[in-house]
């Protein structure tokens, strides 16, 4: 990976799964980079995060350092014979077969299987390990940014925080999360995409004990990852903390608008969500008893309906969240992240880029590499969301169709060939390079 | 000239004739101007100034006060015989025939005419009555500009001045002179022609009362505008003031640095000149002694050496001196400054002219429509200050071939057509608007 070091410089706004692989992958690559991160440390929000095989591919393109973390803090199903299962899918709604022989846990579904199976990983302690990769020396702290100028005398990129402190930089890439600052400053503050939207659905998170779990729904639901459906909410299960812990996650869709945006979360309460889930069978509800009186509410807002049109302008770009903010229901985002990484790592460190102009002919690449597929696992995030809760049009309750949008769409974000991705991204970086002349830096 | 009032703010640099004749011309076409100037009021340096037929022509297009500044303080030859006459052209080294009859003023070699003849204004006073179209309103005092940059969020160029303030516009002209900042902006401080270059002649400045000059080379040679040439030196007079007071310059070419850059004055003494002009003809020397014992001497640097490549980045320029600083020979370089103005003044006001990329286009035209203009002007100038002083190749002392060159070289910087200049610029801006996708402010 070793590479002649280049003049320009880098700086990485945000420190989350996006800005920390990418701040690794340029690196280990010896492009100079800064990551910039508002609060004292660097931090994710939200709870468990799966990784599918695109993902896992992506993170080996990146820095083998990257899938190593991600080895060392992912949790598996429990049982072996089902390391290969995504998730079980269930009825989480409807009174089972069985209940009339005193048995009132439904049976599953279908199963939705991968070459990776289920790997939970909570956010923040995959992070505690991959900041390991990332030198002290490349982060600055406590730095909001607020704005970006181009100087017109040299085209250096001026980062203005809200300290008042100025930094320069060649190239800005902004991983700023959902809410990001550098989004308003490529669109604009009033544009529509400037901001994320409520997908008018919200989900409770909550922990139980595994052997109060297996007590409630039995050993096989509680040891490996389940999903229960249901007509309007829906709740995904999963083992994390190396099976001593189950992980809740439970999904209500509700018409009403979200009143505390800017915040997306506030404080719930267990009895909140059992108002929520009512009616609901009694795997659902028998979990949702177990878990803290007080729960925290998360708000699932995206950028679907006004997706962002374009992924850079100049010399500044946004990768990960910043650009394609999705809901949660393909467990496909943080994913998608590292796929940025693996794009923006590889044109960056392409020998024809030296200059300002290639810089931009870099960012162009990775806009047109990358919008189309991400902006789809928007839609499509949104669309199995409302598959899980029975409100999908032209699905329905019918399990066999969910099932098969189930298959059709994770082949879609699988089945990605990383180095073909990163292959063509350069190739469309030569037609912007060959264009015109060349600036020197 | 009365156009809808336009949605863009044009930020000028510096209160020069370039930066007043341009906001005069923009400010009286309804389109939205600020004058940052560094002093505490707009002033000019250099005494004298005359205009060719080409710059009335061009202070007509920009607004017809310009041109009546321009006769309000002017002063032609005194001789009605004389008012077409630019310069008469005299040998003032070597001895006259009519030595030995006890005159010992030499003969007129040659006249060169045209049809404004000779018009000195004094920058001061032509500066003083065009300010009088200035709203103070439009008027910033005291503003060093240091710097620009473009705000990515909306495109604005932002001004940071010494005074630590910031002023937004969203296009920059730069008419601050051959010590440009804006050039240094445009081109970075390193580039060789960020700084203008020395041409080895500096100038004494003096004003003697007309009756002494009178009695000194008589009246015609003191009432009309005289060229005396020499080897290595030449001494233009005219007269000002209505007549009352006889203008001197001086000029000597001199191998040496210039030692005092940045300041292009310093103090001298009538000694320092005489020796200067040791073994001159008498008119030359009578006039010199009849000058104040404290005399200043003015450095003749220009952009000579190495020209501007670019008058433009982006949407931030450079007009007049800024561009195209000239030595002084062709007596044209405030007129380039005025025609600079008239095509700006156009081109802005066009009415396809809207977005940050149409004003990047204008600049890009301006560019293409003066550059080589004006570039032409200052080589021609430096071959025609050799020429007065018969150090010109293939020139020398042959009086019939420097009429020749003046002839030649006077024609091409006189015989504009200001409206099809014009006419041209706007159809390159049409080619260059023309090209791609058309952004919005």
């Amino acid at each position: 990976m070793a590479s002649p070091k280049k003049d320009f410089h880098v700086a990485i706004i945000g420190g989350g799964i996006a800005g920390v692989t990418l701040a690794i992958a340029l690196h280990h690559r010896n492009i100079s980079v800064t990551i910039y991160e508002q609060a004292h440390a660097f931090s994710e929000v939200g709870a468990g995060v799966s990784f599918s095989p695109n993902a896992v591919q992506a993170m080996n393109y990146c820095h083998d350092g990257i899938y190593s973390a991600f080895e060392k803090v992912c949790t598996r199903n429990l049982w072996s014979s089902k390391q290969k299962v995504w998730f079980d899918y269930l009825d989480g709604y409807n009174k089972g077969p069985n209940e009339a022989h005193g048995d009132r846990r439904q049976d599953i579904e279908f199963t939705i299987t991968n070459s990776l199976g289920q790997n939970g990983v909570h956010r923040a302690h995959f992070l505690d390990e991959l900041i390991k990769l990332v030198p002290k020396e490349i982060c600055r702290f406590h730095r909001r940014l607020e704005d970006v100028q181009e100087r017109i005398r040299d085209g250096k990129l001026i980062l203005k925080f809200a300290d008042g402190s100025e930094e320069e930089a060649d190239v800005v890439i902004g991983c700023d999360g959902i809410k990001s600052q550098v989004r308003q400053i490529i669109l604009g503050a009033d544009h529509p995409a400037a901001k994320p939207s409520y997908t008018h659905k919200y989900a409770y998170r909550g922990l139980v004990p595994m052997e109060k779990a297996v007590a409630a729904i039995g050993e096989e639901l509680a040891s490996n990852s389940c999903m229960h459906m249901g007509p309007g909410g829906h709740m995904l299960t999963f083992p994390v903390n190396g099976g001593k812990t189950l992980n809740i996650v439970a999904f209500h869709t509700n018409p009403d608008d979200w009143a505390d945006y800017p915040r997306l979360t506030r404080e719930s309460t267990r009895e909140e969500a059992l108002r929520d889930f009512e009616g609901y069978g009694p795997n659902v509800i028998n979990l949702l008893k177990l878990t803290e009186s007080d729960l925290s509410v998360w708000a699932i807002f995206d950028l679907n309906d006004h997706p962002v049109p374009t992924y850079h302008k100049g010399r500044v770009a946004i990768s990960g969240d910043a650009a394609h903010a999705t809901s949660p229901h393909h467990g496909a985002g943080a994913g998608f992240c590292i796929e940025d990484t693996a794009v923006l790592a590889s044109l960056l460190q392409d020998e024809r880029v030296q200059s300002h102009r290639d810089l931009e002919a870099v960012l162009a690449a990775f806009d047109a590499s990358r919008r189309e597929r991400s902006q789809w696992l928007v839609r499509s995030s949104r669309f199995i969301g409302d598959c899980y809760e029975w409100r999908a049009e032209g699905v329905g309750r019918d399990f066999g169709k969910i099932e098969e949008e189930i298959v059709r769409r994770n082949a879609v974000i699988a089945d990605l060939d990383i180095p073909r991705m990163v292959e063509e991204a350069r190739q469309e970086l030569g037609r912007r390079l060959g264009g015109g002349e060349r600036a020197s830096l």
